[in-house]
């Protein structure tokens, strides 16, 4: 009997570490020979699956998948893209089990955020519609840290140590140069209805001085009273004031700020310029010269800054996934659950999709501190493990970092 | 007799490599016991100076001297501050030399771009115009890579190789999604008058494939239709654009492409907001989904991120700075001569600031090429030497990079 074959799916926004979930699915299923046959990653992801542009991962040489963990962006290509329910798309379904049977497939690996938990929980209900045996697990990864039923979400241990270690050079470079030049400093964060990444900016801030200053967080409406008073206050006491904000800060009738008039195949609201308007704000009502900065892709992009912690994290959850697919585990998630927190100690827990897909893990009310637009010393301590440690890619001699991409 | 003191300023924008400069001059100066006394530093430079706000730096500690190498930002603090000639504000020379007398200060290390190169030509005079001995050297710093008479600026290095890195890691990012999601990148990149800065971002680029696709400098003027051919071109070839805009594009009226209505002190329209102009002229007239980043400080304070040469350039001209003023040497600057380019070797030049102050380094026109809106192989074999090698700070066990201020 022909060996049963593996499928990998990446989807949604890229983070910094999926391309290390990846390898350690790769290098994790080398070592079942007797239970998995051949990988096939789909080529952008569950688009590529549906159009049969699959990659056979045993035509890629050693070095080709040893530089997979060192790549930024989804090596395999991504999509966003949202299937329906057998019920109302029965066509698909049909043409994905084509595809399965075509290349023996019973085992998916789906890498994505809480869209696509979604979708693998879809395609987890093809065993039961279709006679065709399929174990389908969807493995976490999101910088949004918005992942159900998860301790953190692998992703955004790396984004958070490039966001909070950005915002302190800036913040620094602007504490130099306050006296005679700009007074403010604004970063505008990734992160529609959750806090995470904003907040992960303060996560070293150890005294009011420290930098940033403000955290405006998508959890609390705007209110530009009081940010203008905070405003000033930190430029008072302290010469300058460090604000981050999320991209989906919104107002007290839940109107976002800031956005842009179009939308992304989900019907999200695409957001951005709500620095631009904060720095308005402030230089009409105070006067002060104030710059920002949008990272944008930069923060999910930035191999050259990984978390150890993250990138460690990112593998377990690859692990833990082809172990689940082999115990013949579907519609499920490896999730993290945290034992203790520093020195930070986790375990894999087995978690059904239907307690995932499409709830979004919020920020605790007690994580933020709601008067002085902070986060409270709960969240720094919850944050602190995920930006603790360094790695960095493989640099070539001119300089230019070892990526590698399938698209 | 007593022993002359000098004096270090930091001035104008940081770079992420200006605080070894500092270090290295602090640690030369230790080599001369016999020759220069105490080295003070003006907190906030020349502001601080006028205001008699000096920091001697033999109170410091080993560790503090140590870290100030580590850090991003100018330790010491800096400022945007004009000073006129002698003719036209006496009143300000006289505040300085009483200061000068005050600490018994003779040397001065003026560590800044083009126009500190004018302030510290201006503060050169003294020496003649007042029967005060006064040597004064500027030190060359700014990422613009716009210093006159020297083959390279300390500062640019670590810029472009951040402005390169992240600009490869978001195209990659975007690579991976481009099939269903965002197709066009911008980033938006320090520089008003001279694109080196932008032209870095394309330093690694081998084939017309590889981002960026385009590169919008300040010596070309933007046309629109050659610019969206470009930009379809690029998305119908290779599914997606990656393309760098220097803030300061200007149109074929010389007029900038984006401005905002405010003036720094020294005249300098203050700019930002190209790239979200550019977004739309995508947006509207093709269609494509765009996204863009505007790192604004962070170029220039990724302290994360450093370039090995750019490091031992700033180190080499703290060094030379030193030795010109104990050859009581006035109105001078240490440049870097080429002696060849791979690998890179170069010597130091003492060039007087008559040569410098108020002239701008503009990119040779052989580095640019027009047609197709990117740099030549020329221009990427000049930038090549000063992105290669990586150097990082010290981090802490939480992960918090371990930095030093004085302000």
């Amino acid at each position: 009997m022909k060996l049963p074959n593996a499928l990998y799916i990446q989807s949604g926004g890229m983070t910094s570490v999926i391309n290390n979930t990846a390898y350690t699915i790769i290098k994790t299923i080398q070592k079942y020979p007797e239970k998995i046959g051949k990988l096939y990653a789909g080529i952008y992801g569950i688009v590529g699956v549906l159009e049969d542009n699959l990659l056979d991962i045993s035509t890629l040489s050693e070095i080709q998948i040893e530089n997979i963990k060192n790549s930024p962006g989804g090596v395999f290509g991504t999509s966003r893209y949202k299937i329906k329910s057998i019920n109302e798309d029965f066509a698909i379904y049909e043409t994905l089990v084509h595809i399965f049977i075509k290349y023996n497939i019973h085992y998916i690996f789906y890498n994505g955020g809480n869209d696509s938990a979604d979708t693998a929980l879809k395609l987890s209900k093809i065993t039961q519609e279709f006679d065709y045996k399929l174990y389908c697990i969807a493995v976490p990864k999101t910088i949004d840290n918005d992942i159900a039923c998860t301790d953190v979400s692998p992703g955004f241990g790396s984004s958070a140590k490039y966001i909070a270690t950005s915002m302190y050079e800036a913040s620094i470079d602007l504490k130099s140069m306050c006296k005679t030049s700009t007074k403010v400093f604004i970063m505008e964060i990734m992160g529609r209805h959750a806090g995470w990444l904003t907040a992960a900016s303060a996560v070293w801030k150890n005294n009011d001085s420290d930098p940033p200053h403000i955290c405006l967080l998508p959890e609390i409406p705007f209110n530009q009273e009081q940010f203008l008073k905070l405003v000033t206050n930190s430029v008072n006491k302290y010469g300058y004031c460090s604000i981050a904000v999320s991209e989906g800060l919104r107002d007290e009738t839940h109107k976002f700020i800031s956005h842009q008039n179009t939308n992304d195949s989900f019907g999200h609201t695409q957001l951005g310029g709500v620095a631009s308007i904060l720095a308005s704000i402030i230089q009409i009502n105070l006067g002060y010269k104030c710059h920002y900065a949008i990272p944008d892709y930069l923060q999910r992009a930035a191999k050259h800054l990984c978390s150890k912690l993250d990138i460690e994290i990112a593998n377990a959850v690859g692990k833990a996934a082809v172990e689940f697919a082999i115990q013949h585990k579907n519609n499920v998630m490896p999730c993290i659950k945290k034992i203790q927190t520093n020195p930070y100690l986790y375990e894999i827990e087995c978690i059904s999709l239907d307690n995932i897909a499409n709830v979004e893990k919020k920020m605790p009310l007690n994580f933020i501190d709601k008067e002085n637009l902070t986060i409270t010393s709960e969240c720094k301590e919850y944050i602190l493990p995920f930006v603790s440690g360094e790695v960095f890619p493989k640099y070539s001699e001119n300089g230019k970092p070892i990526f590698i991409s399938f698209t």
